[in-house]
């Protein structure tokens, strides 16, 4: 006979699933502060047993947990809600039990009205349900349990109908069968990780004091930079972000345009961090020193600017931890320090650390300082470069640490990775991520791959922040599109993700020469500097300035998820729609950066939640014009020499006169 | 300063994802004897570090994993698989660590190529990871590495590059950083549970020994049934269900049609089990007792049939169990036993059991040994009825307990009930259940059912045998739509999903009288004795004859997950394919059993892995003609009166000349 080591002695529900999970719980989901989170418990039991489940919330911060009861709505989903309404860590579990006494309840009142000969039998089956809560009901509960269960017991059924009653048997139910979910956690984020639009520029490109040109290595300083921020604000930005702007290594310094040898008066890669004046707790002495940069942050901060520096874990030759520990860095065989490289290129100019150097505690550490440096001085965004040639567990542990006193930091990962590593290392705790927006050029490339982001589990961890360029990236659709690609591209930047970013000069000016052998820009300003104009109507600046005030008076543009394609009958026409309450706005773009594509949008007012079969009204937010439209299909037609994107606010068309 | 409580002492894989799983791994995923069994793991690790993996594999009677290499095929996922070659549940688990060797050879090799300078130094690092392996390597394979590491210490770049090198290197790696999954199952069923044609049928309405009509209760035996057994292989199927065979109550029998009160002859329905002669262990004495039941399995036996039983946890009030065990039913406050209710509605003729009894380990086992009972005496199959009323827990030890010892065993699970509680009872070991599909009849309701059932995780667990009818159902769709409904109802079965049954005597005679209250047949065989013709030219037994025979001659319809559905412009004319290797059948069904449906198919030669742009041939499985198809839209037109189904083989035109 086989052993019966039953572990039920009572009918309990199942837990079929629960959502939403990242990775089966390894990592907590990621929200934004001001959230409602919804929690699904797919909860069964065998037969007609009513099942009662609760959601219990607890925020990192707290010591108790709060208990919000769940509703079952259809399919055997069981729900329930609360508002992140705190930054940080929140963890939340489902407990269950089987309600027999509901479920007699049902029963019961189903007797009663058909008259069944059973109910005298029955009330004293309910009667016996609230004696058994009375057991454990104590003060008044227990005498109204005790007073109820005995006027069940003596034949009046209203009592044993009345809702009290049931309110009172339920609070008290000794639940011999419970069951308890895991405890699985979901992270608030700052919403400046969800709604932000970031400005990248080199500093030292900054107009000089006393006019530009002086000397023959013109280098401004953070003070001149940061005359510039009155004018980013203009622009509608939210986030400046600053290349490193550490001391410059000067052995193996790279020349223009990355050539192995630097001329008298080259600047260096801001990358190539780390020299006398110190490392990566110090501000470039040509900026200005340590001073400048706060000036800087106090000036970002009256703009009501975030500043975002780059966090960029290597060293130049010249870095004092190459001198004071030169255990935290990989060896040769014969005892030198290795630099960069991924034969056959050389990277002479920057030296990795060895993560799992002896000294691990004390590198982990510093690394960790570093951040705490700058976030003392009012740095609270950081874009880190190459986190995914850093171990995985090391960010873990390092955010984790940063994050549990400050939660509203932002960290922008730059892995330019394959796609499995750089979800890894927003699980772990990168509240923003670089992407390959670049790369995803047509309009079946933007919606398999915004579909992924959104549309899959990666949407419950994985925030994008689109970038249509970098100093490291000018991708082809740019250099060959000219004007009206640079227009798409910035608007599909903005409007695909609630956060982007543009590295602004060289873009607004059209600036679209390439290197000839990678796919960056020529006279590339990583490695001398530039002078742009600040003020140039001609540029895209106003257009900037117009997308980006669209994107604040529009909260639908604001989130990410709720992005909806909508189908065109032509290839080169992308249309798409994000709605946030009564906030509804519509996107078309032409893709096609050369010539005019006309054909028809597929759009019925229930894609936008309006009442079918009426008119709305189409408010065109680029040309301040409006349209009435109806029905399910439209004809659109755009010319990219005037403007490549109609973005369009749909609004109800509210009691204006019938046409006759 | 933060705790570094590291667990991480070098860089070590993560394990982002493993596939297949069922619930997280709370439940094994199920596949058939003979399949390929694949195993996916996504692993990443930091940088640009290689890694290997590998996956351990155990059958439940095997002391020993064997070890199979994971390959890496793209976007980091790692593949292994090997066969299913027994019966029962296989454990696996995935094993990977970082291979800094394999990183750096690669590296090395690079150099190499490159001429770089640091060849000479590299090469002492390179014979540091072989002497690394020899520490814990044995015998030769030491020997031979330390001779190795000698040399490319010594200045030899091809003993670096050698692939015997690396391989030793690779099968003594000491693997310092190695991760290792949980372990999780996979459940080997009979091929059986996938692919078979079920034939239901009442033995007591058999035609009776000796002609019919000699008394006035007429009512056969299995000796009787017997003799159809060589007919019902003949059309083709390859299980017989059977009604519950046992001892009928007569406590509470039900007359005609479910009627409250019997009269004097009505032999009452088969699922009120249990009389003075017998309960669940018993043969009814009028269908010839348990010698007939031996002789009807063993005359099945020698038709190449499957006999299956009916498995239904209850009792008539005349049950032995009711006497022998009357705590192991539920009782009313006065002490007497609750009969099946769910009110207003009665079953006076049905106790339910108690399966939270104090008794549970005695009403557990006796259920069990109830099984045990008929697997001695040969069935393997089992349709149980009504399974969601009882607990998961008993459902999941008993089934377990028997699988453990009979692992060809199938179980079919009549549970017309909720979504996910079906799915939770596949989990937990029923192999087949019977679905929603009798009230699937449009396009769009069989195209989302079967993809939910076949692309989603469903298809990970649960094995749907699609019935067109049972004794309880009598669908609108077959009382409107007459032969042609039924002809499609049946075609759709048999090809929609791999297992299929039909109740068979009503719906080949296209018998559509319905109940007036009830989704069921009018003179419903439950209550009483039919009788029937079995051979029916003008029935649709010719048909059912077909259909079968082409099930058994096409192996793409043996398989279940292999549904592709095909697009077509008319909503009537439902087109899909299953292919399975160079076996490639198409159907295309006209719903409509009124009128006359054409259309256009979009079917291109890639859909079918034929080559693209070329002619191929369509068999006409049913009509037994040929026709050469071409390009990637087909002109269809089906008549429902002549049949609505066409069936195709797609087969490559081989060698043939070609048209001028």
């Amino acid at each position: 006979m086989d052993d019966l080591n039953l572990p039920e002695d009572a009918s309990r529900p199942v837990l079929a699933g629960l959502a939403p999970r990242t990775n089966g719980g390894r990592w907590p989901v990621r929200r934004f502060l001001g959230d409602e989170m919804t929690v699904r418990a797919d909860l069964i039991a065998e037969g007609h047993e009513r099942i009662a489940a609760e959601l219990l919330v607890r925020h990192e911060d707290d010591e108790r947990e709060s208990i919000r009861p769940m509703a079952l709505r259809h399919n055997d989903e069981y729900f329930a809600s609360w508002t992140l309404d705190r930054l940080g860590t929140w963890f939340f579990r489902v407990r269950a039990w089987a309600d027999p006494f509901a479920t007699w309840r049902d029963q019961f009142a189903r007797r009663v009205e058909s008259k069944d000969p059973e109910v005298a039998s029955e009330l004293l089956v309910g009667a016996g349900f609230l004696k058994r809560s009375a057991v454990i009901a104590e003060g008044k509960d227990r005498k109204a349990l005790l007073r109820y269960a005995e006027a069940i017991a003596a034949g009046d059924v209203a009592a044993a109908l009345d809702e009290t009653a049931v309110a009172l048997a339920q609070a008290h139910d000794p639940r011999p069968a419970q069951i308890e979910s895991e405890t699985y956690a979901v992270h608030a984020d700052p919403v400046l990780a969800r709604f932000a639009a970031w400005y990248e520029f080199f500093p030292r490109s900054a107009p000089r004091k006393h006019g530009s040109g002086k000397s023959a290595a013109p280098h401004a300083t953070l003070d001149d930079a940061a005359k510039l921020l009155p004018r980013i604000r203009e622009l509608g930005f939210d986030v400046v972000y600053l290349p490193p702007v550490h001391p410059i290594g000067h052995t193996h310094r790279k020349g223009k345009d990355n050539a192995a040898n630097a001329e008298p008066g080259d600047p260096g890669s801001p990358w190539a961090i780390g020299a006398e004046a110190g490392g990566h707790k110090a501000v470039h002495p040509d900026l200005g020193g340590l001073d400048a940069f706060d000036r800087f942050v106090a000036a970002a901060r009256q703009c009501d600017l975030h500043v975002a520096i780059d966090i960029a874990f290597q060293a130049s030759p010249d870095h004092p931890w190459v001198r004071e520990h030169p255990d935290w860095f990989l060896h040769r065989p014969d005892g030198s320090i290795r630099y960069a490289e991924n034969p056959p290129k050389k990277y002479q100019d920057v030296y990795p650390l060895d993560f799992f150097s002896k000294d691990r505690e004390g590198l982990w550490n510093e690394l960790k300082s570093v951040f705490e440096f700058w976030i003392e001085r009012g740095v609270r965004v950081f874009r880190v470069d190459n986190p995914h040639t850093k171990p995985f567990a090391f960010w873990a542990w390092c955010l984790g640490a940063l994050r549990k006193r400050r939660p509203d930091l932002v960290f922008l990962s730059e892995a330019f990775t394959r796609p499995k590593i750089m979800y890894e290392l927003a699980k772990l705790g990168f509240n923003n991520s670089y992407t390959y927006f670049a790369w995803r050029n047509t309009k079946e490339e933007l919606t398999g791959y915004c579909r992924e982001l959104y549309e899959t589990e990666v949407g419950e961890f994985f925030r994008p922040n689109f970038w249509p360029n970098t100093p490291d990236i000018l991708q082809e659709y740019l250099v060959r599109g000219g004007r009206a690609a640079h227009v798409a591209r910035l608007a599909l930047a903005a409007t695909l993700s609630s956060a982007y970013g543009v590295y602004g000069p060289p873009f607004e000016h059209v600036e679209n020469a390439r290197h000839p052998d990678r796919e960056e820009y020529a006279n590339n300003e990583k490695y001398e500097v530039r002078s742009w104009n600040w003020n140039d109507p001609d540029s895209l600046q106003p257009f900037m300035q117009q997308l980006n005030r669209i994107r604040r008076e529009n909260p639908a543009l604001q989130r990410m998820r709720n992005l909806r394609f909508h189908d065109t009958d032509n290839p080169e026409l992308l249309a798409y729609s994000k709605r946030f309450g009564e906030n509804r706005i519509v996107l078309v773009v032409n893709l096609d950066p050369r010539r005019e594509q006309r054909g028809w949008l597929s759009l019925a007012p229930a894609d936008l939640g309006l009442p079918e079969g009426e008119r709305w009204i189409m408010r065109d937010l680029l040309g301040e014009t409006c349209a009435s439209w109806k029905g399910d299909v439209h004809y659109i037609r755009i010319d990219p020499q005037q403007t490549p994107v109609r973005i369009f606010r749909a609004e109800q068309a509210h009691s204006s006169p019938k046409s006759p």
